[in-house]
Parts: C-alpha cells; structure tokens; sequence
C-alpha cells in the first residue's frame, strides 16, 4: 500500500471536480481526483446533462419537430423512432466527452486514481480499485460525490416499465404512454421529449405549482405547448401507489384524489440522494443530512474547514454550468485566491422543448421585493429568424426600471433561449439600461434581435 | 390628382426605409412610405436576405449536414433535393414577413403608396401605381431603394443556365456543376448552401484574397470547410468570356490564364447596381455614383441637406442590421435627436455554411496600427454543445490587450455564431475585459461557454 501527499484531493470528477482540479492545477498545486473507473466525468457525462441534453438534440432532428411549421402539424422525419436511434447519438458524445476531459486532467498534471473513496480521517482519503488499494493524504479535500435518483420503498422500479432518470438510457423501446412522476426539472425535460416524440405523457407532481423559481408567464407557456403535444399535468395530487398490473400488461398509479392513471412506462425523478452516504463521511467530521446533503459557507467550505464540497452533493441549482463555478471557487479560496458568485447574475437553462433561459430577477420577486418594474416583450412570431427555424411560439421579456431603465431581469422561452441569455447577463453584470439593446445593431437574422424588438416594446410604454 | 403633404416621404421599404419610417412615425411625424406592389420589404425579403437565409436553413435541414458526423459522411436526409424543397419554406417565410412589416407599417399610421416613384423637385415626388398617379410633398425625404444585382454586357445571363442571385430562386433544378463568378459574400453564401447540398462547385474571383475585412484563420477556415466539400478556389483569376455551348449543353467560364472550366449553371454575382437610376434623382439635385450608389455625411444627409439616404445604395456594408439602424439613425437626425453609429461596434454577419461573425478589430488590423493584443481561442471540438450539435470545426477567437485584458475584437466560425457574437459585443461596447467571460457563469451545454474556454486560455498565455 502505497501513501500519496496532495495539496488537494478532490472527490469526483464531474464538473465541480474537474474544475476544481484543474483551478488548483493552474495555481501550481499538486492534485489528485478519484472516481470509479467507469464513472469520469460524473453523472453529467453518464447519465445526466450529457446524454439527456443529446438525447433532446436527437428528438428534435428524428422527430423533426421544428419543420412542422412547414410540413404540417402530423410530419414526422421518422416514422418509428427506437430508443437505440435515440441513444446512438449519446454514446458517440458521451465517448468524446471523456476523452475531453481526461485529456485536460492529463494536460494539467492531475493524477487520477480509479475506485471507491473513503475518508479515514479528515485529511485520509483510501481508494479501492481494481489495482489494489491506495492512501491519500491532502491537506485540502473538496467532496464532489454527486447524486444519484432517491428511490422510495412505495415504488417498486424494476428498471424497465418503472424506472428512474439513470435506467432510462438503457430502456429497449420507447413507451406509447409516459407517467412521470415528479414534475421538477428532469422530469419536465424528459416529459417534452417524449411529448415531442409523440408519446402521450401525463405528469404528476404533489406540488401546485411547477419550477416556482422562474417567471410564471413563462411557464405557463412551456405547460400550454406540452398541451399542445397532448401531455395532461396532474399538479397538487399525491401518488398513493404505484405499480405493475401483469395481466394488462400495464403500469398504473393511483392518486389520493382516486383517480388512476395507466401507461405502458412509469419514470420516477422525485429528488435525488447525494453519495455522500458512500464515502464513510463520519470518519472526516462530517454530517450530512437526510438526503445526504452537505452544508457549506459562501466559500464553499463545510464545517471541517480544510474540506470544501461543491456541485450537486450541495444541493440547488445542482446544474452543470454552476457545479462547474463552485469548484472553481473552492479551489480559488483554498489556496488564497477567493471570489464569490453573484447569486443575481446566474443563468439557469431548462433544456425542455422548447428551451428555457432565464437571469436576473422574476416579476414575482420584485413585486414581493416592491420594486417598480415595466416588461419589454417580443415575440419570436416577430422574428425572420424564428421564421426559418420553425419556432413561433417564443417569447423573450426584459424587466427594468421605468426610471433609471436599468435591466433587471431576462426570461427566454423558445430555441436557443440558453445561448442568447448571456447578452442579457452581460447587461445586468455591468448594470446597463435596455437602451444598450436600443442602440446597438444586432445582426440579422438572429434570435438575439429579439432583444431589440423587446428594448423598443418597453421604451414605447414608457 | 391629388396632393399630399408629408414631413417624411421614405422611397423604398427595405429594412432602412421601414426602420426610417416607424423611427418618424413614433416621433409623431407624418409619414408617407412607397414601394412597388410586388416588393413590400425591398430586396430584403423578396430575393435577398429572407429567402437566401431561409434556403441556408432547408439546405441544412434537408442535406442532414450536420448529422453527418454521427451518421456518416455520406449520410444525406433526402436523396435528390429539388430547388423546390429548398424554395418552398422561402415562399411561406416571405408572406409572414411580408404580413408582418405591413402590420407594423398600418399599426405606426405610416400611409403606403404603391407605385414607382419619381422626383419632380427636390421635394416633391411622383407616384405611379395601377391605382393612378400621387404627387407627394415631402419636407425630408429619405432614399432607400436599395440595389439590383449588377449585370454586363459580356455576360449572357438568361435567367436559366446562366443567372444572377435574384434569379437563382426560380431556378426549376439544383445544377449538378456550379460556377460562381463573384467570391463577395454573396457568392460564398451560395457556395458553401450548394456544396452542402454536394454540388460541384468553382469560384471565381480576380481579387486574390476573400473577404478582406474578416479575420485571416477564420476565412482560411471556411475555405478548408469548403474544399472538404469539393469546392474549388479560382482567385486572383480573370474571366474573359462566359456562354452556353449548346453542343455539349454545358455553361463554360474561360479564364484569361487559358483555363476554361464548365459546368451544367453559372451564378454571376459581381457587384450590385443602386436603384437611384429610376427614381428620376437628377431632379432633386443629386449625382449618384457609376453604380449608383449615393453619398453621405455620418448623418446620412446627402448633398441636399434634407435628403438623406440609407441602405444599400450608401454601400458598405449592405447589410440588414447596419440598414436598419442607418434609416433609424436618419430619422432621429432629421427631427432633431441625432445619434452616430459606433462604427467599431457593429457585429457583420457571413451566412455561409459554416456560419461566422465578427465585431471589433481583426489581427490584421491591431498589426497595422501596431497595437500589442493577445489570443484566447476555443475549439467547438471542446465543447460538449458542438458535439451535440454535430459542428466539430468552430472557433471562437478573442483579441485582447496583454495588459488592460480590455476586448479588442471577437470572430467566431461554426453554428449560432451569428447569435453568440452578440455577448462578446456587449463586453466591447461596455469596455470591459475578458475576465467578464472566465468570472461569468455560462449555462451548460452551450456554444456560448466558449467565451470562457477562449479567456481562460488567453489568461493562461500571458
């Protein structure tokens, strides 16, 4: 058994890891990451992001969605889509993603131990691999463990006609009729695929009210197009039981409300467990909670000061793109570099069909908060650029200031929503005014001129 | 007869004459707008801008292009493509489009002359419609009749095996050779759709270097794209003679250095000739150019200070973006809220296939004017979007000072850079640096995030 000193030792290697890794890389400090062998890159590139957002880009060319506007409302590009025409795509992206990534930990010097970690104390890290057993010491530790779908004793998942957004990937046929219960993101985006696909979706959720963080017109939006696409909501119901009937050969769930809902597949994305449960956690200090969450400070340090936790295993927004910016800024406070992220200033992307983008605050918030706002709108319908790809549906709004016309807030629902949100991000990190979209020239066509359609909208009713 | 008394009179319904007109109208001018009949929005919607952008987008849908790296090189959606599959999505966007500028025309109370019009007086404006003739008095007038390709006398276009760009929307078949006279942005747009669509391409050109405004890499990148395509380069080539041999049934170019290409059609697309020569212009005092083409102050007043001209038949860049704001920007100066157009500021467009854009200075520019810069790049081959997507030849480049980290220019080549270019656009107008791109938090997957791929490896340079 061999003994390693690290500057850090980093936990996972999805994308707080990698970035984390590769932040304390460039700051010259000697790394290492672990991860199983078959699991660089994380759920992101497994099982998450990656090839659900491929999978998305695959329904929308296979379905051949966005040319209906052209060809009619019944035009398909392919009559009988397969889940393996669907998954196809993923593999060939997922296979290239890991190879980005272990290419750019390679590049940087961080060295790479494949197995299960476990802490033996707070600065002891043992990894058991294929290759025997190795002992770690860092004297910083950031846990990226991610998480995986909670699964509940009430739902028998068997993989197959039940089961989870990870077993989703390797179902053989697309079902006829989709239940999904729990309408959060990942069950809000699978349930457009499939709704795009054709599939009937119904989606159940005990909430009332779905992604209560983003703008209601939006959203409601994004419920009047799934309906379009056939997919009924049941919101505000509690499932009592779900489960397999052999003799029709079909899934149900039952509601408290009595009723009782039938389908061919049954996707269950109610939360996720964070791995913390796997890594003896006890051993470091540390007490997760219930769902195996950590807590951490604005640093991004748990209350054992030396070991940082970022991305999923912290909870919300638990996406991607933030995950990413935590690591980093663990790193960058570990070794005397610290930032912080502002929290007004974070896009967050819904890949549902069509897609959603938002920064900034929601009308919801700032009437809570009694700030004066006034909308700009613009409607794609408006657009030549929508025109052409087929998307009249979409839907960009500023808030601002009536006074000052400072920008306050962007909402994007519609194609390419999570590119163009960025200008608008731009915008309010700098504290501009809408008159910025006003005066400058946007080319055209593009999606982006929207922005201007909708400066020009709010300053007209002023 | 009548007679009617405007304070503006806009000659021409393009995107400068309509942005000219709702700019005057919104200030609670009366307006007045002529167009002929059949070209409501100018050229612009009837055999430029609209229709080619709308034929790039059935091109890349129905060749499946960028499908081809999951599925193959050889993998087409749709084995023989007619000009009618690539025409018939134009039709549909045209007569939305149509719809919507006359909507927005009706809804400002800006009045619609049809007819061709004629100067009588350097006020005073003659319209001949089907409907009788209208003199028109207007107080400011502003020209924005736009360009038709130019033609000559060498040229024996006749509009089947030999045509100009408005004329290759009625072509009744895709050729299976096809020559382009003229490399200007135009001709490459064309090229890249045709030889997307696997035609045989060769272009023409007597000047030796293409696009001479853009970035150097970014260019030589869409010409490698385009030779992947089997497109062949003829620069710094001179065409002396160009007809149809009805022997063989082939159109041949020959070449003044003794090479004579054939092919089954000819584009000639070499420059394009202002309409100012039909509007009578000698009467209102003014002398347009050999092509036609009017000159301007940076208010867009011509040599009658209460004529202004914008658009096309200004010129550079001819571009609908920069038109739009040019007939804006000439509407705010006649009636007294003038405003300039940074000239540094504005993003260009290139529809080729790939896509590119561009906004701020060049390498090539800063070299000249001897100001140090610095490179960031990323390679959509890193970026989990562009694998999605299927584009694994994009890049995006940021200039920046080595010393401020203050952003000098951005060019991008690959899908969305039309709209991407716009976040980099917003850094450069604020003044800002590229740290904006390695601090922001970019939403994942994006083509957006690489911003921060391109600063991040511009920091690690300096």
């Amino acid at each position: 058994m061999e003994n390693h000193e690290y500057d850090l030792v980093v936990i996972g290697s999805g994308p707080a890891g990698q970035k984390g890794a590769i932040c304390a890389a460039k700051l010259r400090k000697k790394v290492a990451i672990i991860d199983r062998k078959r699991t660089i890159g994380g759920v992101c590139v497994h099982t998450g992001t990656i090839p659900s957002k491929t999978l998305r880009e695959a329904v929308l060319y296979l379905s051949g969605f966005r040319q209906r506007t052209f060809y009619g409302r019944g035009y398909v590009l392919k009559d009988r889509i397969s889940m393996a025409d669907l998954i196809f795509r993923a593999q060939a992206v997922m296979a290239r993603e890991i190879e980005v990534i272990k290419a750019q930990l390679r590049r940087n010097y961080v060295t790479t131990f494949e197995g299960d970690a476990r802490f033996t104390d707070p600065n002891t890290i043992e990894v058991q691999g294929e290759d025997g057993s190795h002992v770690i010491h860092g004297s910083h530790v950031l846990v990226a463990c991610g998480t995986r779908p909670a699964h509940s004793q009430d739902i028998p998942i068997d993989g197959r006609r039940i089961f989870d957004s990870d077993q989703l990937h390797s179902l053989e046929e697309v079902p006829r009729e989709l239940i999904i219960v729990g309408a959060g993101i990942i069950g809000l985006e699978y349930a457009s695929m499939f709704a795009t696909l054709g599939v009937k979706v119904t989606l159940l959720d005990q909430r009332p009210v779905l992604v209560d963080f983003a703008d209601r017109e939006i959203i409601e939006s994004l419920c009047f197009q799934l309906r379009q696409l056939g997919t009924v909501f049941r919101l505000g119901e509690k499932v009592v039981s779900v489960g397999f009937d052999e003799e029709r050969d079909r899934v149900f769930a039952k509601l408290e409300s009595g009723k009782n809902i039938h389908g061919q597949g049954l996707l269950y994305t109610i939360g996720r467990q964070a791995n913390s449960d796997q890594l003896n956690i006890e051993s470091a200090g540390l007490a997760p909670d219930a769902r195996g969450k950590l807590a951490v400070n604005d640093h991004f340090q748990t209350a054992v000061s030396h070991i940082y936790a970022a991305g999923d295993v912290i909870g919300f927004p638990a996406l991607a793109s933030t995950s990413m910016e935590q690591g980093r800024l663990a790193s960058c406070h570990m070794f005397g570099k610290p930032g912080t992220m502002p929290a007004n200033l974070i896009p967050y992307g819904i890949y549902t069909i069509p897609e959603i983008s938002m920064v900034g605050l929601t009308e919801e918030q700032l009437t809570k908060e009694k700030i004066p706002y006034e909308v700009g709108l613009a409607r794609y319908a408006e657009l030549a650029k929508a025109q052409m790809l087929g998307d009249e549906e979409g839907l960009l709004k500023l808030l601002f200031d009536p006074d000052s016309l400072k920008l306050l807030g962007v909402h994007i629902i519609g194609d390419r929503a999570a590119e163009i949100i960025h200008i608008g991000q731009v915008v309010l990190t700098m504290g501009g005014t809408i008159q910025y979209f006003r005066d400058a020239v946007f080319n055209y066509p593009t999606l982006a001129e929207a922005y201007k359609v909708a400066a020009l909208d709010g300053l007209n009713k002023l």
